[in-house]
């Protein structure tokens, strides 16, 4: 059950954020409880001038890889350039690429966003791309090398859970890399049903951060994504326009 | 995280049935993955005359309750029969109760079911009802007395899910008996969402013991209502329709 | 295309009420916009002691035949002593019958609905009762002869659309007397679907009544009902699961 | 109600094509039922060496305006020598843009979609561009000067409806040029559903075409797509988590 991308695996399928925590001591422990063993962090919140910067002395444990994000760029060369000060900064070349110009719903640019895949590729990244769920898109970025494809639910932040389950379910079909559903993901049933459809992994942030308990929402979505995977594993049993009894009609009482 | 209904507690909020296994050890494995303490059986599958029926063998475990179920039966009279044969037979005054005389869509009726109900009670019974998911029907079976509702999420055996979510919503927020949502549970997100409503548990049989791999399967359900219930207990987020982002926007570039 | 229930036929299968207009004289020439031939006034609306009341004068038209409602009674009893009050005022023998106990949601009572419906035909009156979308009550209510059913589509004024269409579908299919969708119809195109669907009519009040321009919305209504019904006749095609090209694909640049 | 888009007016709302259809006659009169002025036409379809083509010499009708469109071709290169070709052929400037490199789904090239607009509107054709449900491409298109942006519901020729409604809704809110719901729409429901979110107008093709009725299907969505942009100017009733009657409690019966 475990999930290869590029050079690593994963024995959780399930990965997290640090944005919108109450505090970054609850921040370390929900993504504990998670399980989560990839967590993205935007390089605006990492203090570049000091060693010990604050968030990321909470994300210092064995089980947890950074994934820098440059959400906040507004291009590829602006992405480019965050790329690299993050390369330097927190000494990994994996690199969350988002790009989106529009500060409103924060829908990602896909011009920008594959211009500046290819160029992180060449550049020695291992590029996850943040994308609206456009399997063209998908299959152009899987061309110049993307290491998996990020398609969104629905917008970031928004909890509206999967919107876009016609497009995910082609990308799922036609994708050669691994397909993270990212953005939108409000509650444990919407991963559980990303899962469930074949997606290898989920990213979530929101969800479990502005929960009343982001520790217990943190554990409901590790069992959620688990539960998910095993259902894909063990297929599910097919819908049907009539009605189907469990239990066959008794005839005991004639 | 225990439920109370009746005079019985219970750990797992995963009820199970017993019809569609390819194999009577394949049903015992998959409801003892599932962590299943209260399982339905039909009465006609009960052989009354042998003291070691087939099926029941296969449950006598300290942790399965079972709930023998009135599958087949027409009206409230052939209900109240099978009810007492079923007491006899397997040594519990636990009932599903269900009135389907439909035999293409098994669509519970509303008017025998209370009355089934009403008199069921009287007789001593501890009461699950199966029935539409109708807000009044449901008020009206608590006043006489049952133990629980058994309110539905789309047809039986169809797997089509929850269908009746704005009917739900409202069944949980008046009821002041346990709401079990039973029938129509085809994977494991359906389950979660459920809990996340507020269901104080759910049925599922015919999605488990079709799957492929049914005690894999009764796994996933195990953890997907446990995620569920654990959403629930911690509180979703709120949808926005507007997206924020989980990161703030970083003016580091500027 | 003509609708035919009980005596009557109708022209126009739209059905409208008189509820929530913030005038007579508006209510009046949205009715008339709308085209539709049967409208619901409730009782307690109706000034009972003058003879030229004031609601009920606005409606006289040839075209107009009035459907009194109960709305507001609570049980059986309540519903056959308005009904006759109704027979009595309105000089006629048609009757929405509506028994909604509970004062938050509204929705209707099936066993008092039931009862009611028994007595009130055997008392001559064109019953049309207000229900969930209960297949099984469906079919016992046309068992003692109610002259349409009238399932719902959401609850009453809550312009959600149509929640039940699982439900609705298993109605349209089995029912021997005309089926109107009424209740939560929010805006033309859930009028256009359930007609899509094989409904015989709908019924639309809050929707007309509240919009900015009730008489441009009853025109709307009209089209969107008729659209509806031209489709249901001419059949839809069915989905596909992959894409098809209205355009064969072209070869001319080979 | 009229719709401008570049140097036209149409008082029709109702885009169509010409695929599909079981006869080039019976292509004729349901698009005359249907009201369209404006039609797409595959140049594949199109015989380009005769003067008399089949199709277009039943397409010649004053209320009709030809809308080549340039399925088939699989990257911005060919669109354009594509776009060319037609202006000749069928002496308009106006094009659809369609660059779908995908077989089996024949989801819309983003990339190269962009890159042929950005061209073929120097070369000064008016363009209408189909895309994904992308907002920040519909900006982009925007800013390279296309006349309107055709964003899809769902995959072309599967009758799904609006399963992007989400970002439909986004599209509408920030676009400054026509927004025409093209692909995906199989019902009249869903031409009214999108004009009642705001949409300038919609393309039908399959959903008229492969009806057993098309003639009578073409005026089912004639009649839908005015009922819908009705609503849209009479603005829709807000949804209401609580039932409202449309009827006030009555208390007569106190």
């Amino acid at each position: 059950m475990s999930l290869q991308i590029a050079d690593k695996t994963f024995q959780s399928r399930l990965f997290t954020g640090t944005g919108k925590f109450s505090s970054a001591s609850l921040m370390e422990e929900s993504i504990l409880a998670s399980g989560s063993e990839l967590v993205t962090v935007a390089l605006k919140r990492v203090n570049l001038t000091e060693k010990e910067d604050d968030i990321l002395s909470y994300l210092q444990h064995d089980c947890i890889n950074l994934l820098p994000n440059t959400s906040g760029v507004r291009n590829a060369k602006e992405a480019i350039f965050a790329a690299q000060v993050a390369r330097e900064a927190l000494e990994t070349h994996w690199l969350k690429l988002e790009i989106h110009p529009d500060p409103k719903y924060l829908m990602p640019d896909p011009i920008e966003t594959l211009k500046a895949a290819e160029e992180l590729v060449k550049l020695g990244f291992v590029v996850l791309p943040y994308i609206h769920a456009d399997p063209v898109l998908c299959k152009r970025l899987e061309e110049v090398g993307v290491a998996a494809v990020m398609p969104l639910g629905s917008p970031i932040g928004s909890n509206k859970g999967l919107k876009t389950i016609d497009f995910l379910e082609i990308i799922i079909e036609q994708s050669r890399v691994p397909v993270v559903v990212d953005a939108g993901i409000g509650a444990p049933s919407d991963a559980t049903k990303a899962m469930e459809m074949g997606a290898d992994a989920v990213l979530v942030n929101t969800a479990i951060a502005v929960s009343e308990n982001p520790v217990q929402m943190g554990l409901a979505f590790k069992y959620a994504v688990e539960a998910g995977r095993m259902a894909y594993e063990a297929k599910l049993a097919p819908m049907q326009q009539q009605a189907v009894a469990s239990s066959p009609l008794t005839t005991f009482l004639n």
